[in-house]
């Protein structure tokens, strides 16, 4: 049964995402300074996996979208200067399913006490894609969704949405417990992102030679892990370890924080740190690591 | 009665004490890239207390020097990579006092483990100068010295050094613990020095209207004078207020580190982090916010 899908975010990930699921079904989006480009061209997403490419609908203002939505997608990029509730606002219809394909911890939050009767879904890509250009996009390596309901379990609409991404080729992994899971991927983002800016412009193989920054991500994955208990998910300590090693493995790379900030685009602060150390207030807990890394990302 | 003074650095505080030092006694300078352009115009220092111009002794290597040195006044940026010890060591004879007008904390160690026969002496200056282009140094403002024996009391070659400086009309004041003025001047200098450089080059006034950097700089002084207790120097906590009040008053600056960042010079990171860190490890004590600015500035 076709769904209608609107996406928010014309970049990298929801423009991939949106070229798997547009195989089974329409998919509008909501394009700003790409709208021309997309509307003639379409997307084209060059892929290890599959070469794509679609001509999905296409709006410039959430109000020219006369459907419900069955599926909210929002996958820009987690910036605090992006209102992502007044967006909503100007629909026609709320939308059914509110999708956030974003990075960060505690991103649903405001989400979920604004819109308490949409049903909330939480995923993390894991994914190495670039926009080359308006409505050309490059995959690189991996493409993991790990989806939930938010706060937690999976429901019928996130078990509908997950058999789609299935049906349409999409690696992707059901979590009861999606904010869990946020945990585990901060661990390494809230690590290395801000370390690889604040170091001077270090990729991962530069971090982990230099033996004062791997015990400063250590020290940092540590705090976020501690946070983690405190907010009920029992994080093994050896989750370290791990992010090590497969960072390891990986061929040296630039953090997305780091791509961002060499570009002079926002970085995502507030959903990758503010939030983490927000919570830590509420706790009464300091985190002197992770606001020390705060306190300087905000000079920038 | 004149002492033979031997001067190992030309950069602006070298050259600044030197000059007033020069009204009343011979000054020798080591000078490398500077050496012929010093030995020409000799040293004009542009102050608004006194412009002076003075023609030091000149050399380009150690053992020139044919005397032994009263003093022999170390007043290089304090670097790791400077060689102290195997710069002493080149001279015919050894001085009877060494005497480091230098930046940072527990910085005469190495060199009064070295040569427990010579009278050390240790100074911090309070000054605003600038080294222009070769023998240039512009005086902004300040100019203050203390001084002290190392490791503590003032011996009757220190109070003669002080004398001369008095007579030279150089504001000086001794200190019977000099370590004590050290871990007092690091509470401003291990504090913003850092913060300037990793917060993206930020002078003093954008630090302190930043809440999330000036709440980073009162943990990182908290820390510092935490240490200065273990290391036996009482310091009062109101001292972070005090340097809070002092840098409201002054014109918004670039601090010392950021200056030599932005010049691609070699910053004091050992001095004033690294010997501090290094403390709080024989104490087996944790530094999050200093190890933290250390592990990142070590990758710059």
């Amino acid at each position: 049964m076709s769904k209608n899908i609107l996406v928010i975010g014309s970049g990298a990930i929801a423009s991939f995402y949106s070229a798997f699921l547009a195989k089974k079904t329409q998919i509008t989006m909501l394009c700003r300074s790409d709208y021309d480009v997309v509307k003639t061209n379409g997307i084209k997403i060059e892929s290890p996996i599959e070469n794509l490419h679609f001509y999905p609908q296409v709006i410039n203002n959430l109000n020219q979208y006369r459907h419900q939505a069955d599926y909210l997608i929002i996958a820009t990029k987690a910036l605090a200067q992006i209102d992502l509730i007044a967006m909503i606002n100007q629909l026609n219809y709320l939308p059914r399913n509110l999708v956030l394909i974003q990075n960060g911890i505690h991103i649903e939050k405001k989400l979920y006490e604004n819109f308490p009767k949409i049903n909330l879904i939480s995923v993390l890509a894991f994914v190495a894609v670039s926009r080359i250009s308006s409505g050309i996009i490059k995959h690189f390596d991996y493409g993991k969704l790990i989806i939930g309901n938010y706060p937690n379990k999976i429901n019928q609409d996130c078990q509908q949405l997950i058999d789609l991404f299935r049906d349409c080729n999409v690696e992707i992994e059901a979590s009861e417990n999606i904010v869990e899971e946020r945990w585990k991927k901060l661990i390494w983002n809230g690590a290395f992102n801000p370390v690889s800016v604040l170091g001077g412009g270090c990729d991962t193989k530069k971090l982990l030679d230099n033996p004062f920054c791997k015990d400063l991500l250590q020290k940092i994955m540590k705090e976020i892990i501690a946070l983690a208990r405190l907010d009920g998910f029992n994080l093994d300590d050896n989750l370290i370890d791990k992010n090590f090693e497969l960072t390891y493995k990986m061929k040296p790379y630039k953090t997305s924080m780091l791509l961002d900030f060499e570009a002079k685009r926002p970085m995502e602060i507030e959903a990758i740190l503010g939030n983490a150390i927000s919570f830590a207030q509420s706790k009464s807990v300091t985190t002197p690591y992770l606001s020390t890394l705060y306190a300087l990302l905000s000079c920038y």
